[in-house]
């Protein structure tokens, strides 16, 4: 049993609203400093695999389901 | 000039809709073997400070705006 973390972010270049306003709303209440703030989404997969074919699974739930490959990109990372 | 990862996840008990939808439909899709997903909010924040003042300032975020203490617990790692 492998977890597949799926790791999906908005490709460079790409507005990212939630992060400017997230941004903008930590700003207001006072934290200084913040140069970026970039919103990711993560899915821990849980699989019935070893690392090979949890990690092969992983891309392939990107491609077909999880990524928006126009505006994201992602990675899986086995742990 | 360092980057604050903050990660926020469902409290352990706490039902997540959202994973279980998203496995739910990979299932239809084909993909075997997934025993559960769990879906996980990221903030990668870039942040004018060094690395303990990242430390607390994302700690504090968190507790003042990013995570709702109920159902949610944070980690906040600096890269």
């Amino acid at each position: 049993m492998v977890v597949a973390e799926i790791r999906i972010e908005l490709k460079q270049g790409v507005a990212d609203p939630e992060g400017q306003n997230t941004k903008k709303a930590l700003e207001l209440l006072g934290f200084k400093g913040i140069k970026n703030v970039k919103s990711i989404k993560v899915f821990d997969i849980e699989l019935d695999a070893d690392a090979a074919e949890a990690k092969k699974a992983g891309e392939e739930m990107c491609r077909k389901l999880l990524a928006n490959p126009v505006i994201q990109k992602f990675s899986v990372q086995i742990k």
